[in-house]
């Protein structure tokens, strides 16, 4: 790996986000629509070298989940395009209004949002992340650094020259995209080293990826970390909502961080719902594990013993772990101390006992009769996302372009001072 | 020092927080309400506690200007009282809305926000930022625990004791204001250990001590970092404006962070302008160091040469580098290069000179025509400020109470689930 090349890399992100902070939306909406041509016009050619990829997995033998992450088709790469289409409709957040302030002094103040600037990217398998980032970025006004994972090196690198380089015919400044070509997990630590550079650093990707670069930066790190979210099935609960709220939040897509771990219930509705709950999930193949109370309930489906290690597991499988709580306080204080203050719903008809949920329980994301898996800047208008933040400072569950703004103060007087 | 007891304050401030994020704004109020009739009923105690602190100063030769912020009056306290009362009148950032959302699926969605949770603060010296502190973080919902300097120990032991029991009677959760109550530093080591308890670290005082806990936390720190402001003189500079706030900005209080260091001037202004602000520094006591053209324009006063180490330095105190530069490019380049990203302002009469300096300089405030000075949360109504954040995220410039809120999605849907 030549350090010089990702130092020029750097300092070239750097050059060009001064000059994408200056776009207008318009200019920056022209290049996303050229990027969208471009993939288009392309698709051959972004399924060829995917299927190099896709080859070289399949001889080294991974598993077939991620063979899926980072299989390309004619309808992903539809997909793709849409996202790009999407965010063109979305309103340009720079210089927007971020608060209202009345000043004391003679002076006109406004905090208007302005982009981060040079924005680091190192994510995993997924080939269509780089499109999203790239333009997410873009649409907020920030130079990117893109570094994914080593299995999508062909697809990756092909899908950011197409859209690289129909950016740059339709205005893009030089060095706005930059690519890390090399699968050496060196460029990492190098990365890490332009805290001078760098102004952000968004992993996504694997809990190890994550708490490397969170030990090792000085640059701001915005993580996307675990994800173990419960669903809370009260005793004013309506059983049909809760049985399909249930299936949705474990089965739709269980690799993912807004799908359920544990699901709790409480003990005056566990003997009506706890059977059909484990026999929905047990149609569905799903692996049950459950407290003492739960298996004596349901002695006619095999359910495992849950033990402690359970509460405190991201399973990202078909598995859950079901566990009778005696009142809402037991399953609040059930959540903040297991949970990863990531997603967590309740099911109710009584509104106090929403409220209560809605307003002690300490996560990104806190949801009444609604499935986790609704844990989604798509789903929440924000015009695409670039990850779910399971931090609280500066950005906090799922993060769209505003998120990838800061703000600046621009103050105007005429000769005013400070007394 | 007793670790076990640092642990038990730490353990103690997060079982407050659950309380207080539940408090309503009148309660808080009413709490504040209360501490201020405390300060106005204890003057005499605490101005009898701030005297021992000031006679070990002087005892150990500290400097006049260490002494004076230690000192406390009975003006002093009174502008405690006010501060408080500030407060009171602001609205309360607690469950108010963030931001705007249209969710795609059948869905509501808020960002509303909340407290961060538990804030350490570490800081050096003025015995009031205990007060501010203190009562920024409860009416944000907040728990703190505060670390000050070692000179300033009685005064803040006492002050906070006099708050703190004020507050329990007025209905403030037991343990939401912590001291520490130890002039070992270690102390601040322990604390940084607790990355699961503390949701947030703020550091204010020297840049070591800042450096410091960047470095060694795995909290997330909110730093008030280096002020290395500028005022640039452009051309169409109206002199008798530029004068003013090229003496305010530099004069009116020279140790702090949003006072200057550089005066830029263009080569256009600098024969008129150059003679007579130099005047105007000397009459006040200022040491000017000056580039060549700017040595040459003034020989009538002692100007002494600048290196190119000046235009890095903070002086914090009566110094002033000066430049002539060629442009107003030539200005933005200096500053963006040079300069902390903290406060720079502009003179200016052209429209067009002020938008290009208001975009291009990237710091967290940018000025036409008004003094650096004018960089502060109570001016900007912020009603009050915890710090001048010099990072873009999160916070950035002048941090009043939003600044001490993240954000928590609420969901309610009737069934509703990810297709």
């Amino acid at each position: 790996m030549d350090k010089n090349l990702i130092l020029n890399k750097v300092l070239e992100a750097k050059k060009a986000s001064r000059q994408l902070a200056l776009l207008s939306a318009q200019a920056k909406n022209n290049i996303l629509s050229a990027m969208a041509q471009a993939l288009k016009q392309n698709k051959k050619e972004i399924l060829f070298y995917n299927e190099i990829d896709i080859e070289a997995a399949k001889e080294s033998k991974v598993l077939p989940s991620l063979i899926d992450r980072l299989l390309l088709t004619d309808e992903r790469i539809d997909n793709m395009i849409e996202g790009l289409e999407k965010l063109i409709s979305i309103e340009d957040p720079i210089g927007s209004q971020a608060d209202e302030l009345s000043p004391s002094a003679d002076i006109k103040v406004q905090k208007i949002r302005v982009p981060v600037g040079v924005i680091a990217m190192i994510y995993e398998a997924r080939p269509n992340v780089s499109v999203d980032a790239a333009s997410l970025c873009l649409k907020s006004g920030n130079a990117v650094i893109l570094k994914g994972g080593s299995e999508a090196m062909n697809s990756n690198k092909n899908l950011i020259r197409i859209i690289y380089e129909a950016g740059l015919k339709a205005g893009l400044p030089k060095g706005a995209i930059q690519f890390i070509d090399t699968t050496d997990r060196e460029a990492i630590n190098e990365l890490l080293k332009f805290d001078e550079l760098i102004d952000l650093i968004i992993p996504r990707g694997s809990n190890e990826l994550v708490n490397f670069i969170r030990k090792n930066s000085l640059i701001p790190v915005l993580s996307h970390g675990k994800g173990l979210c419960h669903l809370y099935i009260d005793k004013s609960a309506d059983i049909e909502m809760a049985r399909k709220i249930a299936i949705n939040s474990k089965c739709q897509r269980p690799g993912v961080c807004n799908a359920i771990e544990t699901l709790l219930v409480d003990k005056d509705i566990a003997k009506d719902f706890l059977p059909v709950i484990c026999n929905d999930f047990a149609e569905r193949g799903v692996i049950i594990k459950g407290d003492e109370i739960t298996r004596n309930f349901v002695p006619q489906i095999k359910i495992e013993e849950a033990v402690e290690e359970d509460w405190s597991s991201e399973y990202h499988d078909l598995i859950i772990s079901i566990k009778v709580v005696e009142s809402l306080s037991d399953a609040i204080n059930h959540i903040n101390k297991y949970g990863s203050k990531h997603t967590d719903a309740i099911v109710c008809q009584d509104q106090i006992a929403a409220d209560r949920f809605l307003a002690e329980v300490d996560s990104a994301a806190v949801m009444v009769n609604a499935s986790t898996r609704l844990h989604d800047g798509g789903v929440f208008g924000l015009g695409g996302e670039i990850g779910i933040s399971t931090q609280k400072l500066h950005a906090r569950g799922a993060m769209g372009i505003k998120e990838l703004t800061t703000t600046k103060y621009i103050v105007r007087g005429n000769g005013a001072v400070r007394q």
